[in-house]
Protein backbone atom coordinates (compact mmCIF):
# COMPACT_ATOMS: atom_id res chain seq x y z
CA UNK A 1 0.00 0.00 0.00
CA UNK A 2 1.23 3.05 -1.04
CA UNK A 3 1.58 6.66 1.14
CA UNK A 4 1.23 9.75 -0.02
CA UNK A 5 4.06 12.71 0.71
CA UNK A 6 2.37 15.40 2.68
CA UNK A 7 1.84 18.35 0.37
CA UNK A 8 2.98 20.72 2.68
CA UNK A 9 6.14 18.99 2.15
CA UNK A 10 6.80 18.35 -1.09
CA UNK A 11 9.30 21.54 -1.08
CA UNK A 12 11.72 18.67 0.50
CA UNK A 13 11.61 16.80 -2.51
CA UNK A 14 12.03 19.51 -4.82
CA UNK A 15 15.10 21.84 -3.40
CA UNK A 16 18.71 20.51 -3.43
CA UNK A 17 17.98 19.14 0.32
CA UNK A 18 19.94 15.73 0.89
CA UNK A 19 18.40 12.42 1.89
CA UNK A 20 20.31 9.85 4.12
CA UNK A 21 19.12 6.63 3.08
CA UNK A 22 19.12 3.47 5.42
CA UNK A 23 19.83 -0.25 4.02
CA UNK A 24 20.84 -3.72 5.14
CA UNK A 25 23.82 -5.17 4.85
CA UNK A 26 23.57 -8.82 4.59
CA UNK A 27 23.60 -9.64 8.28
CA UNK A 28 20.88 -7.53 8.78
CA UNK A 29 22.08 -4.47 10.34
CA UNK A 30 21.93 -0.76 8.99
CA UNK A 31 23.31 1.38 6.38
CA UNK A 32 23.10 5.05 6.60
CA UNK A 33 24.55 7.05 3.26
CA UNK A 34 23.94 10.94 1.96
CA UNK A 35 22.10 10.66 -1.52
CA UNK A 36 20.44 12.82 -3.88
CA UNK A 37 17.06 12.38 -4.32
CA UNK A 38 13.72 13.60 -6.27
CA UNK A 39 10.08 12.30 -6.88
CA UNK A 40 8.47 11.38 -10.00
CA UNK A 41 4.89 12.07 -8.37
CA UNK A 42 4.39 8.65 -7.68
CA UNK A 43 7.86 7.32 -6.59
CA UNK A 44 10.66 8.92 -4.78
CA UNK A 45 14.24 8.07 -6.88
CA UNK A 46 17.77 7.89 -6.08
CA UNK A 47 20.67 7.07 -7.87
CA UNK A 48 24.07 5.00 -7.87
CA UNK A 49 26.24 3.19 -9.35
CA UNK A 50 26.33 -0.84 -9.65
CA UNK A 51 28.50 -2.90 -7.52
CA UNK A 52 28.09 -0.44 -4.36
CA UNK A 53 27.51 -1.31 -1.29
CA UNK A 54 24.20 0.41 -1.62
CA UNK A 55 23.39 -1.14 -4.70
CA UNK A 56 24.13 -4.99 -3.44
CA UNK A 57 22.12 -4.52 -0.45
CA UNK A 58 18.62 -2.95 -2.05
CA UNK A 59 19.22 -6.05 -4.45
CA UNK A 60 18.99 -8.38 -1.39
CA UNK A 61 16.41 -6.53 0.15
CA UNK A 62 14.47 -3.95 -1.20
CA UNK A 63 13.45 -2.24 2.49
CA UNK A 64 14.86 1.23 2.60
CA UNK A 65 14.32 4.72 4.56
CA UNK A 66 15.43 8.09 3.78
CA UNK A 67 15.31 10.76 5.85
CA UNK A 68 15.14 14.45 4.11
CA UNK A 69 16.23 17.92 6.09
CA UNK A 70 15.62 20.83 4.81
CA UNK A 71 18.66 22.91 4.15
CA UNK A 72 16.99 26.14 5.44
CA UNK A 73 16.10 23.96 9.08
CA UNK A 74 17.48 21.06 9.69
CA UNK A 75 14.86 20.48 12.75
CA UNK A 76 12.01 20.10 9.58
CA UNK A 77 12.65 16.66 8.05
CA UNK A 78 10.24 13.80 6.48
CA UNK A 79 11.17 10.26 6.93
CA UNK A 80 9.81 8.17 4.25
CA UNK A 81 9.97 4.13 4.72
CA UNK A 82 9.18 2.06 1.78
CA UNK A 83 10.50 -0.89 -0.85
CA UNK A 84 12.23 -0.30 -3.48
CA UNK A 85 9.68 -1.35 -6.33
CA UNK A 86 12.77 -0.82 -9.37
CA UNK A 87 15.64 -0.80 -9.79
CA UNK A 88 17.06 0.35 -13.50
CA UNK A 89 19.80 1.10 -15.99
CA UNK A 90 17.07 2.40 -18.49
CA UNK A 91 17.20 6.45 -18.57
CA UNK A 92 19.86 6.02 -15.52
CA UNK A 93 22.26 8.57 -16.93
CA UNK A 94 19.64 11.03 -17.99
CA UNK A 95 18.76 10.79 -14.12
CA UNK A 96 22.15 11.41 -12.63
CA UNK A 97 22.68 14.52 -14.81
CA UNK A 98 19.18 15.23 -14.14
CA UNK A 99 19.96 15.44 -10.09
CA UNK A 100 23.43 17.28 -10.87
CA UNK A 101 21.54 20.14 -12.48
CA UNK A 102 19.56 19.97 -8.91
CA UNK A 103 22.51 19.54 -6.69
CA UNK A 104 25.26 21.11 -8.16
CA UNK A 105 23.76 23.50 -10.83
CA UNK A 106 25.46 21.17 -13.44
CA UNK A 107 23.55 19.84 -15.76
CA UNK A 108 26.49 16.88 -16.59
CA UNK A 109 27.17 14.63 -13.79
CA UNK A 110 31.23 15.25 -13.39
CA UNK A 111 31.81 12.29 -10.93
CA UNK A 112 31.67 9.94 -13.06
CA UNK A 113 34.39 6.97 -12.67
CA UNK A 114 35.22 5.32 -15.94
CA UNK A 115 32.98 2.25 -16.62
CA UNK A 116 30.55 2.97 -13.70
CA UNK A 117 27.14 2.00 -14.43
CA UNK A 118 24.71 4.15 -12.89
CA UNK A 119 21.40 2.81 -11.56
CA UNK A 120 17.84 4.64 -10.59
CA UNK A 121 16.15 3.08 -7.79
CA UNK A 122 12.45 3.97 -7.19
CA UNK A 123 10.90 3.58 -4.05
CA UNK A 124 7.41 3.42 -3.31
CA UNK A 125 6.34 5.06 0.04
CA UNK A 126 4.89 3.11 2.50
CA UNK A 127 5.34 4.84 5.65
CA UNK A 128 5.65 8.50 5.92
CA UNK A 129 6.59 10.49 8.63
CA UNK A 130 6.98 14.49 8.92
CA UNK A 131 8.71 16.41 11.89
CA UNK A 132 9.01 20.25 11.90
CA UNK B 1 36.31 -5.18 18.15
CA UNK B 2 36.45 -1.28 17.98
CA UNK B 3 37.61 0.67 15.45
CA UNK B 4 38.80 3.84 15.62
CA UNK B 5 37.22 7.52 14.00
CA UNK B 6 40.46 8.48 11.65
CA UNK B 7 42.17 11.69 13.33
CA UNK B 8 41.17 14.10 9.82
CA UNK B 9 37.61 13.07 10.46
CA UNK B 10 37.15 14.28 14.25
CA UNK B 11 36.08 17.09 13.49
CA UNK B 12 32.76 15.98 12.37
CA UNK B 13 32.22 14.79 15.92
CA UNK B 14 33.25 18.02 17.54
CA UNK B 15 31.22 20.66 15.09
CA UNK B 16 27.68 20.75 14.70
CA UNK B 17 27.10 18.45 11.90
CA UNK B 18 24.18 16.67 12.10
CA UNK B 19 24.02 12.29 12.36
CA UNK B 20 21.27 10.57 10.54
CA UNK B 21 21.19 7.36 12.49
CA UNK B 22 19.86 3.71 11.26
CA UNK B 23 18.16 1.76 13.36
CA UNK B 24 15.98 -1.55 12.95
CA UNK B 25 11.96 -1.89 13.41
CA UNK B 26 10.80 -4.93 14.61
CA UNK B 27 10.22 -6.50 10.98
CA UNK B 28 14.16 -5.97 10.84
CA UNK B 29 13.57 -2.84 8.63
CA UNK B 30 15.48 0.62 8.37
CA UNK B 31 14.39 3.95 10.29
CA UNK B 32 16.77 6.69 9.82
CA UNK B 33 16.34 9.62 11.74
CA UNK B 34 18.57 13.15 12.42
CA UNK B 35 20.38 13.09 15.27
CA UNK B 36 22.63 14.99 17.30
CA UNK B 37 25.71 13.46 18.54
CA UNK B 38 28.99 14.27 20.13
CA UNK B 39 32.41 12.03 21.22
CA UNK B 40 33.55 10.92 24.42
CA UNK B 41 36.59 9.91 23.28
CA UNK B 42 35.46 5.89 23.11
CA UNK B 43 32.35 5.91 22.31
CA UNK B 44 29.61 8.10 19.81
CA UNK B 45 26.81 8.93 21.59
CA UNK B 46 23.53 10.31 20.98
CA UNK B 47 20.19 11.52 23.06
CA UNK B 48 16.53 10.61 22.77
CA UNK B 49 13.38 9.73 25.03
CA UNK B 50 12.52 6.60 26.54
CA UNK B 51 9.48 5.06 24.57
CA UNK B 52 10.25 6.83 21.44
CA UNK B 53 10.94 5.12 17.97
CA UNK B 54 14.56 4.82 17.64
CA UNK B 55 14.49 3.94 21.61
CA UNK B 56 12.63 0.56 21.14
CA UNK B 57 14.60 -0.24 18.07
CA UNK B 58 17.86 -0.33 19.76
CA UNK B 59 16.91 -1.97 22.96
CA UNK B 60 15.21 -4.46 20.50
CA UNK B 61 18.44 -4.75 18.03
CA UNK B 62 21.93 -2.84 19.12
CA UNK B 63 22.87 -2.61 15.82
CA UNK B 64 22.86 0.72 14.32
CA UNK B 65 24.49 3.25 11.98
CA UNK B 66 25.14 6.94 11.77
CA UNK B 67 26.08 8.85 8.75
CA UNK B 68 27.33 12.60 9.83
CA UNK B 69 27.72 15.18 7.08
CA UNK B 70 30.17 18.18 7.09
CA UNK B 71 27.63 21.25 7.13
CA UNK B 72 30.17 23.23 5.43
CA UNK B 73 30.85 20.62 2.53
CA UNK B 74 28.12 17.53 2.33
CA UNK B 75 30.13 15.68 0.41
CA UNK B 76 32.66 14.94 3.19
CA UNK B 77 30.52 12.66 5.81
CA UNK B 78 31.66 9.95 7.95
CA UNK B 79 29.07 6.38 8.53
CA UNK B 80 29.99 4.67 11.55
CA UNK B 81 28.36 1.41 11.83
CA UNK B 82 28.71 -0.12 15.16
CA UNK B 83 27.04 -1.68 18.50
CA UNK B 84 24.87 0.73 21.20
CA UNK B 85 26.67 -1.08 24.12
CA UNK B 86 24.83 1.07 26.66
CA UNK B 87 22.02 2.97 27.04
CA UNK B 88 21.66 5.25 30.46
CA UNK B 89 19.33 7.48 31.80
CA UNK B 90 22.24 8.68 33.95
CA UNK B 91 23.93 11.73 33.18
CA UNK B 92 21.07 12.19 30.39
CA UNK B 93 19.62 15.35 31.19
CA UNK B 94 23.31 16.79 31.26
CA UNK B 95 23.65 15.11 27.90
CA UNK B 96 20.97 16.46 26.44
CA UNK B 97 21.97 20.08 27.48
CA UNK B 98 25.58 19.52 26.81
CA UNK B 99 24.23 18.80 23.01
CA UNK B 100 21.38 22.02 22.82
CA UNK B 101 24.60 24.01 23.85
CA UNK B 102 26.50 22.19 20.65
CA UNK B 103 24.01 22.66 18.87
CA UNK B 104 21.75 25.71 19.78
CA UNK B 105 23.94 27.27 21.36
CA UNK B 106 21.60 27.18 24.23
CA UNK B 107 23.19 25.85 27.81
CA UNK B 108 19.69 24.55 28.82
CA UNK B 109 17.56 21.97 26.05
CA UNK B 110 14.49 23.63 25.02
CA UNK B 111 12.60 21.20 23.45
CA UNK B 112 11.93 19.00 26.43
CA UNK B 113 8.05 17.75 26.86
CA UNK B 114 6.61 17.27 30.56
CA UNK B 115 7.53 13.44 31.67
CA UNK B 116 9.86 13.10 29.29
CA UNK B 117 12.90 10.32 30.40
CA UNK B 118 16.00 11.16 28.70
CA UNK B 119 18.08 8.04 27.79
CA UNK B 120 22.10 8.34 26.29
CA UNK B 121 22.94 5.82 24.18
CA UNK B 122 26.40 5.09 23.39
CA UNK B 123 27.65 3.81 20.23
CA UNK B 124 31.09 1.37 20.17
CA UNK B 125 32.06 2.17 16.42
CA UNK B 126 32.84 -1.00 14.52
CA UNK B 127 33.46 0.06 11.17
CA UNK B 128 34.02 3.35 10.27
CA UNK B 129 34.00 4.84 6.33
CA UNK B 130 34.82 8.40 5.35
CA UNK B 131 34.15 10.04 2.28
CA UNK B 132 35.39 13.23 0.67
Amino acid sequence: MSQMIPEKYMDLLEKPAFGNLGTLMKDGSPQVTPIWVDYDGKFVRFNSAKGRVKDKNIRRDIRVSVAIQDPANPYRYLEIRGKVVEITENGADDHINKLSKKYLGNPVYPFRKPGEVRVTYKIEPQKVSAMG
